[in-house]
């Protein structure tokens, strides 16, 4: 049997957390025949709470889970980690400003990415998800020196798995004969889901929707997906973020399929125009657990106006955390 | 590819069923080849949230998931369904009694069965969680007179993982090294979690803890899981639930391994001396998509007892309802 990878998961105690750390202990992230070992790193006030999620996996017998670990210490929690999940984040209170939100969340990250640095396996792999995430992904890579700023990335797989999924509902199509969207930059209204590109069953998208639907509907749609959840559910998206986490860290470690690729928000090495060094959405092929941007892609005039406004976003989000990127 | 099954749950928009039907659609109950329709029924006031519990799993792009229909209409909801899901029931209000509960579930569980008789596929397999699951599982049979006893299922899987967690933990195993533990009885604290025939690791389960350890912390640990959970988590035993029906359905429609046996709770054919007909959990084989009750296995005088307590506890809520058994 192989020996168990470690996943270290903050914030396990919240709605996502839980909804994601029983996929993973099943085998939904890593393969039917890869033991995981958890590791639930949670705030002090949350440590009842997740021992109550250690207790039901425990009630859950799954074969492949060889152990749980429930720390408030993120030494402890990073310790030789293999996969960094980081989902715990400072919510927006009533009254702050966004510029308040990404500083405080900001503290948070550099502290995790420190721990990271100091603690985990030098091939970790860390997913961020706790928003705004390309930001807080960008300040933990450059609070581990150590490390190489690839092996930080940001969520943007949701997006992407809606954009799938408005597409297959409005075409009526199998989600598995939809190919190569892209969502480009922030994880957040900025995003720009991009489908010139995609293929439905081998057809060209635009021989099923028209350029208009996709600019008028679709776009703004997806987009605003969270808050059409929110409005339905009374609660904010759980189930299905944590299916994109297993999602984006099961390619990541174990490939996507050919003809096809991914998004990933990743250090961005320049491509597309894009400032180096921002944390930034692409479309991704993944490789031994290694990834690309797929190159070559042709972007109208309206898209690179779209590429540039999300970059926008990430530069001015930057700024306002200028002062904790480390190095 | 395989046509797609059908599967109907009931109060999907709850917390079990949150945490249920991702997984469903994600593959890990009938497997990565079989794609599904999920079916979701709920209750007329509860249909705003199971339409955002709809829109979160289209959200997931799962290529397996074919289809998801919403409704509080029992004859679509059952119609043609091979896998019916029972979890929705009505939960005991402040000062209200046992037996009032029991009768007040034993309606909703007889217009279920009833709907099942009438509309879903001829081979339906139902599985009732909602409690008391045994006597509404009986109750949903009874009134169900066109189709096999056989195909109504109650659950005490959730008690069978718990009692192999509380096995690994105690003797510092792995999940997957532990076989042929029983759960026999009621879903409620008189049930009876049995391991004289258990084996951890090829050995034989008192070379590894003593008979006083079972009988004094063991069997009382996992009858009162559910509560110990509680304390914990302030919120009642959701997703290690919803993994105990995946288990469930999965182990019933593809099979148990070689050498072990799982806990279903099942109409009795008389076997161990338990009066036939009652839905009583026995340690059972699955293939081909059938159960076999495992035989022979030898009971000293104080599991004996255990299994007529548990029994007796069955036939008390039975006779609560004994005016809604059709037929």
């Amino acid at each position: 049997m192989k020996s168990a990878v470690k996943v270290t998961i903050t914030g396990a105690a919240g709605n996502i957390g839980y909804a994601l750390v029983f996929r993973i202990a099943s085998g939904a992230m890593f393969g039917p025949d890869q033991p995981v070992i958890l590791k639930l790193l949670e705030i002090p006030q949350s440590m009842s709470s997740v021992k109550g999620v250690g207790m039901e996996l425990e009630d859950c017998a799954f074969p492949l889970l060889h152990d749980v670990v429930m720390t408030d210490n993120p030494a402890i929690g990073f310790r030789d980690t293999d996969y960094a999940i980081l989902i715990g984040a400072k919510p927006r209170g009533k009254g702050m400003e966004r510029k308040d939100l990404i500083t405080e969340n900001a503290k948070i990250f550099s502290v995790q990415g420190k721990a990271i640095n100091d603690h985990a396996s030098r091939d970790v792999k860390v997913l961020v998800v706790g928003n705004p995430a390309n930001t807080n992904a960008l300040i933990a890579a450059s609070n581990a020196p150590d490390l190489d700023k690839r092996q930080f990335t940001a969520m943007t797989r949701l997006d992407h798995n809606r954009a799938i999924g408005q597409l297959a509902n409005k075409t009526n199509s199998l989600v598995a004969d939809i190919k190569r969207v892209t969502v480009w930059g922030n994880h957040s209204s900025t995003q720009f889901p991009h489908i010139d590109n995609c293929e439905i069953a081998g057809k060209p998208v635009y021989d099923l929707v028209s350029q208009d639907w996709a600019i008028d509907h679709f776009i703004p749609r997806v987009q605003r997906r969270g808050a059409e959840i929110i409005e339905a559910r009374g609660l904010s998206s759980a189930a299905s973020a944590a299916d994109a986490i297993v999602d984006h860290m099961h390619d990541w470690a174990l490939g996507t399929p050919d003809g096809d690729w991914v998004s990933m928000a990743i250090p961005s090495d320049g491509s597309y125009g894009i400032e180096e060094g921002l944390v930034y959405s692409y479309p991704v092929t993944c490789k031994d657990g290694s990834y690309e941007i797929v190159q070559g892609l042709e972007l109208d005039e309206f898209s690179v106006s779209r590429l540039k406004a999300t970059q926008q976003e990430l530069l001015e989000e930057r700024a306002i955390i200028a002062d904790l990127l480390g190095g």
